[in-house]
C-alpha cells in the first residue's frame, strides 16, 4: 500500500452513509480490492482480511474436529445431471450457476456447474460410504469457494459472486441425532460471533417459505448491523430424509434392517468478516478484537535525537517480551514517519492496542497503552507487560461486545399491526417482533413496500405463541398467530 | 468404509504392477475415490488423505510465515484478455484451460478461464500494490485448487484435472533478492520431503527448454519413485523481469528513480501426497510417518473373557497417557472384531505404530510395540510410554527415510553415450547422468524411443561440467558438454 493511500483517511460517515463508509474501510485498510475488469462481483482478498479469515477457520475447525467432523475435498465442478437429480426435491440454484462448457479445447459432452453448494455431489458419495449403522454418524466438511452469479450489487464479503466458506454434510441414524447435529453446529456458529468476533447474535429458524430447498428446518444466526439491517450470519439445515431418499443413503441397523438415514448440512462464509468489519469499525478505519487481529499490539517509540537510543532500547525490550509471550506485536521504529502519522495508520489498520513509549515512560518504568476502539489511554507498569496487555485485550473485547450488544438489545422492538411494523422498521430499522399466522402471504404487505422480510422465528420452545395457548392474532390477517416473526431489512 | 472392502486387502504387486498397486492402495486405504461419471480425471479426497494434506499445509505454511509470506485469496476465474496479455511473454496454458461461457442464465461478454495458475491475475495486483522500494519485497501466497484439462490418464494425486496446491508470488528490488527468494522456497520444499515425508529429493534446475514459460530459471525438487520414475515434486521459478515488464511492476528506488521489479513464483501440489503414498506403502497397504499420520498409534487390547477387564483398563490407561501427551492415539476396543482383523485394518490404513496389550503385558507392566513399515516388534516398559513412543516414531521415521535414500542413492547411474543411456534406463530406471551440450535436440534421441527426458541439471556451482574447464563432449553429439543432464522417466 502506498503512503498516499494511507494518508487519505476515511471520509465517509458510518452513520449517514454506511455503505460508502464500509467500502472505504475495506479498501483503505487493505482488506480487499475489487476484481479485474470484466469480473464485477469478484474481490481480491488481501492479506489483512485473509489473516482474519484464517483465525476464524482455525477457531471453527478446531471445534468441528473436537466434535467428530473430518475434513475432505470434493471436486469444484458438478455435472449437470447431478444438479438435475437434486431437482426432484429442490428448486436448486440454477439461475445463479456458472457453467463450464469447454475444456481442453473441446466442447464437453455434459456441461459442468461450478459448485454453488455441494449437496448434489457429496451426498452420492456419502451414500457409497454408509453401509451399516456402524458407519454413522458420518460427518465431512470442506473449506472451499463457491460461485453464485447474483445480479445484485457487490459488497465485499457480504455479497460477491465467489465466496469462501465451509460446508459440512452429515448423515445420522435417527431424526433426533440429525437434529442434535443441526443445533451443535448452530451453537458453534454462535460461538464464533460471541467468543471470537465480539458480536452477539440471535438464534432461531427461517420461516418455512425461506428454508434451504429440500430442508425440514433451516436454523440461522442473525447479526444486527449498525445501520439496522440483519445479516444471515450462518445457517444449519436439518435436511430430514429428503436428500437421503433422493440419493439413496441407507444403512442396515443392528437388526440388519435397511433404513433411510437423516442428513444435515451447515455453512458459514466470509460474510462473517463483513459483519465483523461493519460492526466494530469507525471513521478512523478498521477495528478488530485481539482474537482475530493479525497484529495485536503496535509499539510506537517517540523520541528526540538525544533520547532516541534509550527510548528505542526500551521499546525493543517491550516488544521482545510480548513476542516471547506469544503476542502478535509489531515495533514501529520507522525513522521516516512521525508518531502522529503512525498512530493514524495503525488505527486505520485496526491494531487493537497501541503502546506509546517516550522518555517519560522510560524514566518512570511505565508504558502508555491506548485502546483502539475508543482511544482510552492507561498508564501501566513496565513489569509483567504481557500479563497487562492480555488484561487490556480482554477489556477491549468486553467493550466491543458491550457496544454490539447494546445495538442488538435496543434493536428489537414489538409491533401488533402492519402500520406499526412498517413505521417502526422505517424509523428505527432493527428487528420488529410481531405475531404471525405462519402464512407466506402475510409477509408480503411488509416485503413489498419496505423490502423487509421475516428473517427469523424463534424455536418452538422459545416462542410463547407456538403452543397455541393464547388469543393473539396475526399482525396482518385475522387468523390465529402461530409464531413470533422477526421482521428486518437484510443484506 | 464397509467391512467387505477392508477384508479384500491389497492384491496387486508393488514391484510388478506398481500402477495398479498404487490405485488399489489409494482406494482401499480410503484415501480417494474417483470423480462422478462424466468427470473422469477428478477425484474425491477422503478424510484420511485430506488430513495428511492439512499437516503438510501446516508445516509449509508455518515456514512461509516465518519467512515473510502472507496468505491472500484471488478469484478462481481469469478473464481471457488477462491470459492473452500474458501471451506476449509466454505460451500459456491455453490447451488445458476450462472455460466458463455462461453464468446467471446469460452468456458472458468475455469468457473466463478457471485458473490453471494465477500469475496473470495476481501480477497486475502486485503492480498496483508496489509503488516504492519500501513496499518490497512483497510476498503473497494462496492455497487453492487449479484446473488443467490434461488428456492423459488419471492417477490420483499425481495427475488429476483439478488439484490442490499453493502458489506463491513475490516481487523484489533486485535480481539477487529474487534469486535468494527462489532458493529459499526450493529449500523449504526440500524440507517438506526431508523433514516431514521421510523422502530425500534431488535439487536442481530444469533444462532451459522445459522452464516455466517466461521464467529465467525453473528450479525443481525431484523424487525417485520405487518403480524408477522421477516425480517433479515442487518447483520454484525465478521469473526475472519478464512478468514485471509485461504487467508493469515498477517501484521508485531510494533515489526516486523508477525501476522494474524482479519476480518469482513457486508451487507445491498434492502430488506430494502421491509421492509419499507410493514411496513408503507396501502390499499390506498404506505406510505413513508419524509426522503426517492422522492416527499415530493404535492400541489393540487382546483379551479372553476372564482377562478382559484388566486388559481393557490397562489399555485405556496407556491410551489416556498418550492422548495427554498430545500423541494422536486410537484405542481399538471393538468387541465384534478379533485382533488379527484389527491388525490388518490398521496396517492397511497406515497407522505407524501398534501397541498390543494382552494379559502378559499387564502382568509384566510392559507393552508390545509393532512398527508398521517392517513389523519389527519391541517389548518396552509401561512407564514413560509417551517418551518411548516418541523414540519409536523417530526410529520408524529413520527407517522410512533410509529405505527411500537407498532407492535414490542406488538410482543414480552414469552413462556416456546414447546406447548406454537407453540401456541403463531400460534396465534400471532411475536417473542416468550424462554429459550434455545444452541443446534440446540432444534430448530427442532418448525421449523419442524411451519417453524419458532431462528432468534436471545440477545448479551451475554444483556441476563440474558447467565451468567449461574439461574435455567432455555431449553424449549425443560432438559438441562440448556444458551441463550434466539427469535423464529419467517421469510421472
Ligand atoms: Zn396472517
Ligand atoms: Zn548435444
Amino acid at each position: 500500500m502506498s503512503d498516499d493511500d494511507q494518508e487519505l483517511g476515511i471520509t465517509e460517515s458510518k452513520t449517514h452513509n454506511t455503505g460508502e463508509w464500509y467500502a472505504e474501510v475495506v479498501r483503505k485498510a487493505g482488506l480487499a480490492d475489487y476484481g479485474p475488469e470484466g469480473m464485477s462481483g469478484f474481490i481480491v482478498t488481501r492479506p489483512r482480511a485473509y489473516a482474519v479469515w484464517e483465525r476464524l477457520q482455525g477457531f471453527l475447525d478446531a471445534k468441528f474436529k473436537d466434535t467428530g467432523v473430518q475434513n475432505a475435498y470434493f471436486p469444484m465442478f458438478i455435472p449437470e445431471s447431478y444438479l438435475e437429480r437434486e431437482k426432484d426435491i429442490v428448486e436448486g440454484f440454477d439461475p445463479e450457476v456458472a457453467w463450464v462448457d469447454e475444456a481442453g479445447n473441446k466442447e464437453l459432452e455434459e456441461r459442468l456447474a461450478v459448485r454453488p453448494t455441494s449437496e448434489s455431489i457429496i451426498t452420492p458419495y456419502i451414500s457409497q460410504w454408509v453401509r451399516s449403522h456402524r458407519d454413522l454418524p458420518l460427518r465431512v466438511n470442506q473449506w472451499c469457494s463457491v460461485v453464485r452469479w447474483e445480479a445484485t450489487e457487490t459488497k465485499p464479503f457480504f455479497r460477491t459472486k465467489e465466496f469462501l466458506w465451509q460446508e459440512g454434510h452429515t448423515a445420522h441414524a435417527t431424526r433426533e441425532d440429525a437434529w442434535a447435529e443441526t443445533m451443535t453446529r448452530l451453537d458453534q456458529y454462535e460461538s464464533v460471533y460471541d467468543d471470537l468476533l465480539a458480536m452477539p447474535v440471535l438464534k432461531g429458524q427461517k420461516p418455512d417459505h425461506d428454508k434451504f430447498p429440500g430442508a425440514d428446518t433451516t436454523t440461522t444466526v442473525e447479526a444486527l448491523m449498525p445501520d439496522g439491517k440483519s445479516v444471515q450470519a450462518g445457517t444449519s439445515h436439518h435436511l430430514g430424509q429428503s436428500f437421503a431418499e433422493a440419493f439413496d443413503i441407507t444403512y442396515s441397523d443392528e437388526d440388519e434392517e435397511e433404513r433411510v438415514a437423516h442428513t444435515t448440512s451447515w455453512g458459514l462464509s466470509w460474510r462473517a468478516l463483513g459483519a465483523l468489519i461493519m460492526t466494530h469499525s469507525d471513521e478512523q478505519g478498521l477495528v478488530l478484537p485481539h482474537t482475530v487481529a493479525p497484529t495485536q499490539v503496535v509499539v510506537v517509540p517517540i523520541w528526540q535525537e538525544d533520547t532516541k537510543e534509550d527510548v528505542l532500547d526500551y521499546a525493543e525490550g517491550v516488544a521482545d517480551d510480548l513476542d516471547d509471550a506469544g503476542i502478535r506485536v509489531e515495533l514501529d521504529d520507522r525513522d521516516e514517519r512521525n508518531p502522529g502519522f503512525k498512530f493514524n495508520e495503525h488505527e486505520l489498520n485496526g491494531i487493537p492496542l497501541r503502546i506509546e513509549i517516550g522518555p517519560h515512560e522510560v524514566d518512570d518504568e511505565e508504558l502508555t497503552l491506548v485502546h483502539r476502539p475508543d482511544g482510552e489511554s492507561v498508564e501501566v507498569d513496565r513489569e509483567a507487560v504481557a500479563e497487562t496487555v492480555r488484561d487490556q485485550f480482554d477489556e477491549i473485547y468486553a467493550k466491543l461486545y458491550a457496544t454490539a450488544e447494546e445495538t442488538l438489545d435496543d434493536g428489537v422492538r414489538e409491533a401488533d399491526d402492519r402500520a406499526e411494523i412498517l413505521g417502526t422498521l422505517g424509523q428505527h430499522g432493527g428487528y420488529v417482533k410481531a405475531p404471525w399466522c405462519g402464512d407466506e402471504a402475510c409477509e408480503e404487505p411488509i416485503k413489498e413496500p419496505m423490502a423487509a422480510e421475516i428473517v427469523m422465528v424463534p424455536f418452538d420452545d422459545e416462542d410463547p405463541l407456538a403452543d397455541g395457548d393464547h388469543e393473539e392474532t396475526c399482525a396482518m390477517c385475522d387468523d390465529a398467530a402461530e409464531r413470533t416473526a422477526y421482521f428486518a431489512k437484510t443484506y
